[in-house]
This record gives C-alpha cells, structure tokens and sequence, in this order.
C-alpha cells in the first residue's frame, strides 16, 4: 500500500449481484476520484478495504448509471470474500506486488523451485491474490514434464498445507481415485461398503459434476444427505467405519479447486499436476493407502498402455517421497458403465448391484468388486488373487447392502431417488452389431435432458460394444423433469446420429 | 455449434456500461433457459450472435434484478463488437473449439511452430476466440528464450498479416524505437523533424501511457491534432515527409496490443515477444530502416551490457529474415532525461531544444541528436562520426523548428501546451551530491498528480546524478490541474523520502 487510504473519503458498498465465479470483481464509475488519483484503470488488481477484511480484486469501470456517485459495485465472489453488508465503507489503493510472481517467472525460465516457492505460489492463489492470467501462466510453465518429481512432491506438500488436512488417528486409512471418468462408471457407492464390511476405514470425499453429468457426490445426495462437516464425518466414520459425503466444505486442498478450473479452461493437462492434484486431495482427507484406477481406452483421457505406465511410474515414485502407499489399476475405458447416466439414474444401478437384483448391471458389479478387491490385496487382507472373489462374496451375501444402509443412516437416512416423469426412447433402425460409442456425446445428451440439476434427469443406455442388437430394440431412454428439456435433448439426438454406429452383423 | 440456435426464442440485448477492457463479457440471468439448456454456467466461453455479427464472449451469470427476463446484459467491448442497438435480438450458442489452442499446447509440449500455427493463433486473439487465459498461457509458453530466431520471425510475419500494411512505394523509410522508457525521454518529436529537414522520409506513429505518465502521442496531442485516418497520414507525409500522429487507430498489428496488456499483467517478457512486437509495428507502418536504441542502466528495462548485446544480436538476426535494415544503439539509462515528466512539461521542453532557447535541456537536445545521427549514419546518409554533427546543425539552424510547425501545420494546427495552476516545490535540507533517483517512484508522482490524464499535470525535475546542490535549491516542482491531486502527490512525495537520495558532499 503506498499510503493511508483513510485520506480519501470512502465508497459505499453496493451488491451488484454478478457471479464472476471465483474471480473478484468490483465495479467504479469512471468519474470516481479514486481511478483518478490511483491511477486505475479497467482491469486493474486492486486492495478493496473494508472495515474487517480486505482482498485483491479486479476492477471494472462503468460507464452509464449503474452506480451512484459514491457508490462501489461488487461481484457476488467479491461480496461474500469480504463477508459486507449494503453501504458498508470501501477503501481501496494499490496492492502489494505479488512476490512470489517471480517464482512463476523463474519456473518459465526453467529453473527448478523449491517447496518454499511451491508454498509461496499456492498460498497467494488460495488468497486470491492471482488474477486468472497468473493462475494460467502458472499452469502453463508447469505444463508437459516441466516439474519433476521432486518439485511435484514440493508442490502436493504445498497444496495440502494450504487447507486443512485430517487426522484420523489411524494406522490405515483407505481411499481410491480414478483418473478421468466414464459415464455411468459409479463404482465408489459400491466399493466403499464392501470394503467398511470387511472392516477397513474408508472416509470417502467425493465431488460434484463441473462438466460430466454427475459427479458421485450428486449420485449419493439423490440417496442420502452428504453436506457433513467435518465433525460429522467423524461420527459416520467412527460409528460405520466408512462415510460417502460431499468434499467440497471441508477445505481439503482448496487450491486444486481452482487450478483445475484454469487447467480445465486451457486444456492444459500435465502430469504433474493431475498427481498432485490426487494425492494433495487424499493425503490432506487423511488416506494411507490409496488406489489409483486408470481407465484406458481410445476416447478415455489415457488413450495408451504406454502412457498408463508412465503415469503410473510417476504415481509410484511422488507417493513413495509423500509416504503415502499407493496401488494403480489399469482398466477398460472404451465404453459407459452401468446402464444409468445422472445421477438418480445411477443411484439405480448401485442399488440394483448391492440388492443383488436379477438385472443389476453386470459390468457396473465387476468393475466394483474388481477394484475392492485390488485394495483388499494391497494391504495385504487378502492374498493376490483372492481380492475380488473375497468381494463379491461380500457383496452377494448382502453384508455390503446392510453396510450401505447402515452409513447411509447415519448420514441422515436414506431414501429413494427421484423419478422423472417425462421420456423418449431411441430404437434401432435395423439389427446389427454395436460398433462404436460416443463417450462425450451421450454425456452431452444427458446433461441437455437436465443432469445433474434435475437428479432425476439424465440417459439410460441398453447396449454394449459387440452386442448383437434386432430391428426396434430400444437403445437408449431420455429422462427428463419436464417437457421442454426432453425436447432439447431429443433434438439433439436427432442432429447426432453417430452417438451409437451399428454396423450390419454378418450372417 | 451444436444445432441451429433460432429453435430457442431470442434474448433482447441490453446495455450495461460496463468497460471490461478488451474481454468481451455477457450477463445472463441464472433463470435464463438457455443456460440450462446448453449448459452454460460462469465462465464459460459463448458464442453471441445479432442478425449480423457474432462474437465469442465470456458468460457472468446475474443473480440479482440487474436483468430483467429475456434480457442479455453487454460489456462495452462486446456492445462495440457486435455493432448493438438496445433490444436487439440475440441468440447463443456453444462456439467450435479453438483450434489453434493446440499449438499453443505444442509450443508448452516443446515443439517448434511454424509459420501457420503462429498465424491461427495470432488470428484467432485478434478475432477475439481467446480468452485472457488463453493469451496468458500462450505468452507464457513463448516466455524466456522459447522461441528460436525462425518462430520470433514467423510470429513477426502472423502479427503483421492481421492488421493493416502501408506500403508507401518508396525505397527508403526510416522509423526509430526505443526499448524500455525513461522518464521525460521524449525524443521523437526532436528526431523526425531534424531527419525530415534533412530529405528523409519518417512517417512516425506513436503510441500514448499505458503505465507511464505520458506516452509520446499524449505529449504530441499537447501541441497538435495527433488522430489521423490513413489517409490523413499520408496526406501529411506526402506533403511534409514526415508526422508525428497517434498509431492507435490504425491497426498496425494489432495483436500486439492484445499481447502487450497480458504480458504486463504477468511480468513476463521475453526476447522474442519483444523483437515480434517492435519489428511488426515498423514493418506494418512501412519502414525500411529502423534505429532500436537500447537505454541500460541499473533501473532500466535492460539492466548489463551483456544482457544488451545479446538483444541486439537477436534484433539483427530476426531483421535480416525479415528483409529490414536496423542499427542498434546503445544509450545511458540511469536517470530521467530532460526535465519534464508529463504531457505538457515534456512538450515544453521539445520547445525549448527546437526553438534553441538557453535554458534548453542539455541531456535531451544531446540524446536527441545521437539517436538522428546514428540514423543518418546508418542509411549513408553521413559518414561515421559525422551523424551527430549534422543533426545538431539542422537543429540549431532552426531548421528543425521550421520542419516541426511544418508538420504540426499539417496535421491541423500548431498550439501551446497548456499549463497548471497549482504547484509545489521540494527543496533540498542540506547541501550535497544527487546520490540516487528512483524513476519508478518519479514516475509514481507525475501520475498522482494527474498525468496523463490532465495534460498539464506532472513533475519537473531539475537535478542530475553527481550534481552539487545547495541548501534550499528546489530539486522538483510538482504541477496540478487543481488542489484535491496536488495534495495526494504531495503526500506521497512526504511518504517517500527516498525518491532523490542526496548525500552529504566531501569537502
């Protein structure tokens, strides 16, 4: 700050009720005599003041009436940064220059940083004090294979510091994580009572969807409450040994969150990133074993065994300088799982696999108990070889269902998910073999029914690659919350004929 | 774009005099069915289509009563860019994905791009398909020494192609540059008319502050008209054989704007954004010699001699495959040139070195006649030794005066600058040595005085490094348009102390 901003009379504060989402903006007139004498201008990184907080946002000059004279605009981001109420007085001047900027600069220069300049960098994003442009040049210049493993570690080191991390007072603690999702792939519902009835603690965060339609999170809440404190979560975990909740209130890594954003915006994905980004999230939610599944498939985010292997390479080597035990799982990533796409409709298929029901998904019951039974061998509860049948054995004699429920009723009760009342079937044509899916299409197709706002919106879909299809089976089914939205995404059906190729079978 | 967007109704536009500065951004409201149904949510790119024009913009979702039902806010620049008029029917869509962002991928891969993948990306920043994020990881994929001599080269020749050409059909047109300002530096306005009383031709575009206290068209507009249309300039050049004009309605590479704003954001120069920056202006302003005067001093942009060298190598090596002649000069840049920082002060003191008067700042008349005589050098023009001696003739011959009103003439009119009413003078407590000055704190109260804003608003400063001062002589005057700026200067002069560090002299 150069000098005191008390000199200058203050701004009233005014909500303008703009979701920026996580970048701060505020808004000033172009007459406003602080622009004037500061020397602002749009675009400018600014220290907003109030009487209890401050924080550095972006500024944005208006030009026509909607500010009085006086008067200071704020971004919802920014209001609830700075915790204000209406009128409340607003100083502002310039802020500090970032320092650890230079690191940034330094690692575009390719030198090596330490844990120090990580911490720097990821507390000063994690206090906004980047504007999304340093947050992208940060990305960028540990693009590709810029950070090795030992920067890698610093900087998983970095990111659990700067939120909170939990203890469990534990000598195991399990947890699993998969790189990139299929549609429909809902395993951890599954996987996670399975592994509470054999008695291990698994205290699952999960997220919610960013850009897929449904996260596991969403999937659970159509089941059960999962916005638990972290208080909360203790007691679930104390009591059953297990929890399914909503990761996004517990600060555990909060400056992944909004990397990814960034990484996500530019399609800048490294590998170094993606691992701390994981480990970070596991380490700081108190995991001692981890496993790590890589779905691998031509339109899966690893296309190859080779890169898998690499991945996993490094995987290995940063979890082994975090002390954190890690296992990693390859597995088929070519097509959805499950026959449900959204989140209610995927809450189906994992009751349909832990009640043991005649039409439970196959595929959905394999993938889960081959990767409970993968954990179950890592930490040497069952011998290589017998994990899986020890899970399946677990899940058919209806333990994994009880121990489902059980968690669930700690969590606040569970009930049945939603059903939505409006539908269009897709059928085929001609019969014919399956010979191609669209990953990223039928998701779309999903989330234009209403996924995962609408949890009881989404896509069910009936065929596999290889399966023989007749003429007028149904392929797929669209549900949807109301007439409009079914429409959007029949029409786009309509446009997208390629979602699903079936190709003429041979006689 | 996914399917014909007039399936859905149209929004009304509505402008919300919002300056964003070149980001384009829309609001919408978070009932809007479209966001729903497309899945827009905050942050994501859209592309925004009138009847006639479209553009890609950043969506704000609006929370409050700021839009009413049906309506679509607009930011200035994206009001500009779709040419609106209130009410005007709107649809949107999702844009196609940017291509060229794969080659900015590649270039963070490592790879070496070619002239075509620098004219996508360079074209698509110009058509507005970035976001900031986007430039902010291209220019920081192109950061340190990444780009070798043939990318600067083809980035050079892309940033050209995407603006205006003048080709002024003639063998030899010289242009001059000077990397990294100093304060008061004001040069140019000396150098064209000494060269164009001398038979060349310098038809010379400038650019106003956009961080210092006046750019050299802020300085420029004090004494004459400086916006002129194309053909303006060459009406004026034609006449004259040479302006002094504002080059930022021209279009002369304009992605250079574009990446100059996010390079400064991040404090990320490189070499090659550099060359790529000056050398398609010349070239797109139809130079064929340009002088590149490099300032070195401990606080100047370019710090060592080496560090120097080094530029000026790449500068040559870059020119060459671009077919244009340059000369490199290197030049003192330790302290403030002239006395004058500010529009009007500078314009004074261009006066005084072409008008000759006794008072005449030494340091800029000697600067200005070094630069036009390396120029004069450089094109044959004077033999070795001899550039300088004849600037300095034509410039106290008056001639240079007579060029000067010529051309001011011309481009409608000469003036006097004007001046301010309110001043305040710091005097020296002790007698001794100018120690040190801090330019950027100079710099700091010239503009919270009111420059450039208020063209009269600045600082004079009357001392040099290694000058003897007395007790009570006045080191620096600040000027005000009114009283509230003057204080707010003046207090920040009593909180820095340091900004003219004198010490004691030894007897």
């Amino acid at each position: 700050m150069h000098f005191t901003p008390e000199r200058m009379a203050p701004l009233k504060a005014l909500r303008l009720g703009i979701d920026s989402h996580h970048e701060l903006i505020i808004y000033l007139r172009a007459d406003c005599p602080v622009c004037r004498s500061e020397g602002f201008s749009a675009m400018s990184r600014v220290l907003v003041s109030s009487d209890q907080q401050y924080a550095i946002a972006t500024l944005n000059i208006v030009t026509g009436d909607l500010l009085q004279k006086g008067q200071i605009g704020f971004s919802e981001p920014a209001w609830r940064r700075l915790a204000l109420k209406d009128s409340d007085s607003i100083w502002l001047s310039h802020p500090k220059p970032v320092q650890s900027l230079s690191y940034v600069r330094a690692k575009v220069y390719g030198h090596t940083l330490d844990e120090m300049a990580f911490q720097s960098i990821i507390n000063d994003i994690v206090e906004g004090r980047y504007a999304d442009v340093h947050v992208a040049a940060f990305v960028t210049a540990c693009g590709d294979d810029h950070l090795n493993n030992d920067e890698i570690t610093a900087l998983t080191h970095a990111m659990i510091k700067a939120g909170s991390r939990i203890d469990w007072h534990l000598p195991m603690v399990v947890d699993k994580h998969c790189v990139g999702g299929l549609p429909g792939n809902r395993t951890t519902p599954i996987i996670v009572p399975i592994l509470a009835a054999c008695g291990l603690t698994m205290p699952k965060t999960s997220s919610r969807a960013i850009t897929s339609p449904a996260g596991t999170a969403d999937t659970m809440e159509t089941l059960t409450n999962v916005s638990l404190s972290q208080e909360e979560m203790r007691q679930v975990v104390k009591q059953e040994g297990a929890c399914l909740a909503w990761g996004g209130s517990m600060r555990l890594s909060p400056a992944d969150d909004l990397l990814i954003q960034v990484e996500r915006a530019l399609g800048i994905d490294s590998e170094g990133q993606l691992i701390a980004s994981v480990l970070s999230k596991k380490i700081a939610a108190g995991a001692t074993h981890v496993l790590i599944d890589i779905p691998v498939g031509p339109t899966a985010k690893v296309r190859t065994t080779a890169a898998a292997e690499q991945l996993a390479r490094s995987f290995h080597s940063v979890a082994k300088k975090l002390c954190l035990n890690i296992e990693v799982l390859f597995s088929d990533g070519s097509q959805p799982v499950g026959r449900g796409i959204g989140p209610a409709l995927e809450a189906y298929d994992i009751l349909a696999v832990l009640q043991n029901t005649p039409n439970a998904p196959a595929d959905l019951k394999n993938r889960a108990c081959m990767v409970a039974g993968a954990m179950l061998e890592m930490i040497g509860h069952e011998k290589k070889g017998e994990g899986k049948k020890k899970a399946l054995r677990i899940l058919e004699s209806g333990q994994a269902w009880e121990k489902f429920k059980a968690i669930c009723h700690a969590q606040g009760g569970l009930h049945m998910p939603p059903v939505a009342p409006y539908r269009y079937s897709l059928v085929c044509h001609h019969a014919g073999v399956v010979a191609e899916i669209d990953n990223r299409q039928l998701a779309q197709v999903a989330k234009l029914a209403g996924a995962p706002a609408d949890p009881e919106a989404g896509v069910e879909f009936f065929v596999k690659l290889g399966e023989h299809v007749k003429e007028n089976q149904i392929l797929m089914t669209i549900h949807a919350a109301n007439a409009g939205e079914l429409n959007y995404a029949v029409e786009y059906l309509e446009d997208h004929h390629t979602i699903v190729r079936i190709d003429e079978a041979e006689i």
